[in-house]
């Protein structure tokens, strides 16, 4: 190597912190089951890019990653990922230049080397880029998609929400209402309730804390439930669950309940209710829906636009905090999308 | 009244044996639950039609309309009712002769009296009467049905059929075997399981009694269960859906290890299992399929001249037995499809 090279490789070679999987959970992730490392980002070779991440997407389903129940599995002493909006540094790629911004499923790094595959362009101009993971994202088509082909809502329809504060769930709600029907959302506090009424315009928030919980939402919704969007899994489905109508549509979007049970949690038998109620209950993969993401995307950016479709952001701050921030979704930390940034 | 009318009706007043709904069964139904009385049928009017029944249709699907939780329900003292195969006794009804068989919903009694509303006329030259409750009825609608349209059978794949050696389980295992798939199909007895595997075709036969019923299962399935065609439920149900693939589709086409519940039975719940492998499962109402019945009926006929389709039937002699065979359909008393002829 030339004393040029060297100089180039040293002036370009960056350290960066990393959050590994340290082990497999049991039960709700606990912060010793991560750790934060540090290693070398080599010098970017010929057609590389240097990325920065600014905002990462942390997600539910990513759980069920650290423990193998979805795949593919996060590895041992490897990187964590998930969507990261990221800033271009260095580029010696003719498709992007330093200072544009790209999405891409990344690793939990400060700083990594990419070759441009996968990354897509997203620009400030249009919408705030935190946006592009959550209204305008995967969380956005994700509630696009399942509500409208799974749900099948009809106006005049009651549609029950639960996660309804979450990032899918307050975007499928307002769908549901842009499609005419009646909206009750299901959530953990006060503040949510308040929340999805007043900035989401649910018609109804039934706090599936309070005791008489199941008489509640009955009366929020005195027609039954005809389309049950589900985040969360569990006793709260449970209840949903035997009060919804004939021919009810049932999208399994989560099951955040869920996704610490350490063994296989119990609850009142499904199949007889689907076969006296004839039920659809459906789960999807929303990478199945990806030659449809174009139509999804121009729909929500224009209800974006319009002003009919709402978000929030619930945004930590310091890659050191993206373990927190993974493990609050199970706590009920976040209204809305949780971000990280730094 | 004339004197010659008097004697019209007198010569052809007839008395009759009814079934009624005697007390909401509580659990399995039991003899007590009915009640065998005597009525007596008038003459016919103008435009009547006096009705012999000849073969009734018993299914599990009635248990449901005792309690309640299938409607319209039964009403206390009031006939069951079914699918029955009738001859025509008299008829004053210009589209029916006396002599002809008529299929329809009517109720547990040996003679009665019709307008002609509903009545469909089945031939016995083309196929043989009972078939026209079976494979040639509703019960190989639903098979078909069901299965092509929430099941989208591929060729390769497996699929799973609980209550195998039943009326619809059969039906659907061979159609099953007609569309290329692999058919595994679960039984309680090893003459069932001789039965499915000599008579229908299936590839395997698992009895759920075997105490390593879900290994034997496992092992009989070693890619994987792709749809699962329930009639049962309960933890036979259980069983198969946690061996089920990605995309698994569950056609929830009855659960008669339920019908009998007092209280809501418990299992592992289904929600993060449709969640982590996107799977349907879904229930129906084979009236909603009415429209299409005559293609149904069309390809279920040919294949039956084929030879390519076969069936079964446990036929219980003498009015009386109604009961008991309502009853014995939740004893696995039955291969195939259950019948009451007199």
């Amino acid at each position: 190597m030339d004393y040029k090279s060297m100089i180039y490789k040293y002036k370009h070679m960056k350290t960066t912190k990393v959050v590994t999987l340290k082990s497999r959970p049991a039960g709700l992730p606990q912060p010793a089951d991560f750790a934060i490392t540090e290693e070398t980002v080599p010098a970017p070779a010929d057609g590389q890019l240097l990325l920065r991440s600014r905002y990462v997407s942390v997600d539910p389903y990513l759980r069920g990653k650290m423990s193998g129940t979805k795949q593919p599995r996060f590895e041992l002493d490897r990187p964590l990922n998930s969507k990261i909006i990221a800033e271009v540094i260095t580029s010696t790629h003719p498709g992007f230049r330093k200072g544009e911004f790209v999405s891409h499923y990344l690793d939990w790094k400060e700083y990594q080397l990419s070759d441009g595959s996968g990354l897509v362009k997203v620009d400030a101009q249009t919408a705030p880029l935190t946006a592009y993971l959550g209204v305008l994202g995967i969380t956005g088509l994700s509630a696009y998609f399942s509500l409208l082909d799974i749900g099948l809502p009809k106006a005049g329809e009651t549609l029950a929400v639960s996660g309804a504060a979450g990032a899918v769930g307050s975007i499928a709600g307002q769908i549901g209402k842009l499609m005419g029907c009646r909206v009750v959302g299901i959530v953990g506090t006060a503040q949510k309730a308040s929340l999805i009424r007043n900035e989401f315009g649910f018609d109804e928030a039934v706090n599936y804390r309070q005791p008489d919980f199941k008489e509640a939402l009955q009366k929020a919704c005195p027609e039954g439930i005809d389309i049950y969007f589900d985040n969360v899994g569990g006793p709260v489905s449970d209840a949903v669950l035997s009060g919804i109508n004939s021919y009810g549509r049932v999208i399994a979007c989560g099951a955040i309940a869920n996704y610490n049970d350490t063994e296989t949690a119990m609850g009142p038998s499904l199949l007889p209710l689907v076969v006296y109620k004839f039920l659809t209950i459906k789960g999807f993969l929303i990478a199945d829906y990806a030659v449809r993401f174009p139509e999804g995307l121009t729909q929500l950016a224009q209800w974006l636009n319009e002003g009919k479709l709402r978000y929030k952001e619930t945004v930590l701050d310091g890659f050191e905090r993206l373990p927190e921030a993974l493990i609050g979704l199970f706590e009920g930390l976040n209204e809305g999308k949780m971000l990280v940034k730094w």
